[in-house]
C-alpha cells in the first residue's frame, strides 16, 4: 500500500458546495503518479521519455460521505488485480478528519504504447511494482 | 433521450496527448445539467434557489476508443433506472467523426437536502424528468 | 468583433461560492477557440494538422462583479494590438442577467512552431482574422 | 518569503503538451493558500469559518518559458503591496531543473466578507502574515 496524503484545495469544490466528483479521478491519478514515483524518472518519464501510458479502460467509484474545502484525504493504494497487459488499481479515500471512508475508486488500465494507442507488454519495473502492492488474495493471472 | 453536442476543448488534453479520464465526469454532469434545462430556472435554480441536489453516490465508466483534440462528442443521455429517491443516469459519449462510442458512464445519484446534505423526497418535476426519458425495460420501483 | 454565450457550470465555482479566478483563462480560451473557429479545419487544426499555436505571453485581468451559478457570461473577443508575431485579444465577459461586465481580460500571445517552441512567421488566415476584428484606433505595426 | 514545491500534473498539460495557461492561476492560489497555512485553521477556516475570502480584483501575468510533464515548480510569494483593505501578492515560478523563471504572477486582492460579497477590514492576523512578507520598498500605504 502506498498512501498520499492529499488537501482539499480551494477549487475542488463546486456549486454544492463540496468537493466535484469528478475531482475524484484527478485525486486517484495524482495518486497513481506517487504509487509510480520509484520508477526511475518517475510516472513523467514512463509517459514522456518511454512513450508508454496506462490509460483507463474501466472505472468504478462509490462516494460514502462528503468532503469540504479544509478537509484532508489520505488516499491509500493497492492493487487489486495483475493480468498481463492490464491491472486495476484499487484508491481508498479517507477523511483525516473522522478517519470515514469518503471514497472508493477503482481503475483498470491497460498498458499502452502511447505513438500507436495499441496496448502492449507490461515493462518489468511497472509491474514490479503492481506485484509489491498486490493485495493478498487478489486475482494475478 | 437527451443529446449535447460538445467540442473537446484545449485543455480537455492530458499529457498523454487524449482527453484525461476525470474529464468524462465533467461531460456527464454537462449532460446532465443540459438534461434537467426543462426545469424552471433550470439546474441552477434547484441547486441554488430549491437547495436540492443530486449527488452521485456510485459511477461506473467505460472507454472503449480515445479522445482527441479537435474531436466532437455526441452525448446521449437516459434514465437507466428510477428508485424513490435515487436514480441511474446512462451517457453513451459518441465520437461525431466516424460515429464510435468512446466512452459509457453511469451514474447513480441520490435526491439530497444541500443544506443537511441528508436524502430527501424527490420533487415531482425532477422525477417528471427521469420518468420521459426512461429506457424501455429499465426497472422502475 | 466575435460573441460567444457562455453559462456558468456546476464545477466552474469554488469554495467562496463564486467563479473562481482561473476559470476566467479557461472562458478566455474558449472565446478565442470560438474566435479562430471560421480556420479551415477550426483551431484544432491549426495545433493538431499545422502544429502552430498561440501561447500566451503576457495577461491583464480586471475583475468588476462577481459571478455565480446559474449566471450566463457573454463573451465579446476583439483584437486590441496587432503585431508581425504577436498580437492582445481583449475579452469583455459581461453578465447577462444585468448586463454587467464582470471581467476584464487581455491576453497577448505570440505565434509559435509546437514543434520547437520558438515563435514563428503568421500564417495570414491568422492574420486575416486578427486583422478582421481589431479594434479601430488600435495600434497595427 | 514563503516558497512552495509543486510537481506539475499530468492533467495540467494541454493540447500543445505544455502547461495550459490558466493552470498558472489554480498554482497561484495553491500557493496562496500554503503562504496562509500558519493562520489558525489554516486558510480554509477563514473561508469556511470566519467567512472571510481574499477575491482577485486585478491579475498580471508574463510568460517567460515553457512548462512540461516531469517539471517541477518553486513558487516564491510575497507581499509587492499591502493597502489598507488589499494587497497584492507576487508569485516567482521557477522550473527547478534549470533555475529557469518561467511564469510571474501579481495578484491583488481585496478582503472581502463573503456574506455580504463587500470588501471589509483586513483581520489583524491576515495583516501580520502580508506584512512579514512584504518586499523591501514596496508602497504600504
Amino acid at each position: 500500500m502506498i498512501t498520499l496524503t492529499r488537501p482539499i484545495k480551494f477549487q475542488d469544490i463546486d456549486a454544492a458546495n463540496i468537493v466535484f466528483f469528478g475531482k475524484f479521478l484527478e485525486f486517484a491519478h495524482e495518486a497513481m503518479e506517487h504509487f509510480f514515483a520509484s520508477l526511475e524518472g518517475g510516472y513523467p518519464h514512463l509517459i514522456v521519455g518511454r512513450r508508454v501510458g496506462l490509460p483507463a479502460v474501466d472505472v468504478r467509484m462509490q462516494f460514502h460521505a462528503p468532503v469540504k474545502y479544509g478537509d484532508v484525504l489520505r488516499i491509500e493504494t493497492t492493487t487489486a488485480r495483475l493480468g498481463n497487459r492490464s491491472a486495476t488499481l484499487r484508491y481508498r479515500m479517507i477523511r483525516e478528519r473522522d478517519g470515514v471512508l469518503s471514497a472508493e475508486v477503482e481503475q483498470t488500465i491497460v498498458t499502452t504504447n502511447l505513438e500507436t494507442l495499441a496496448s502492449c507488454a507490461m515493462p518489468d519495473d511497472v509491474r514490479a511494482i503492481f506485484s509489491t502492492h498486490l493485495l493478498v488474495n487478489a486475482p494475478s493471472e
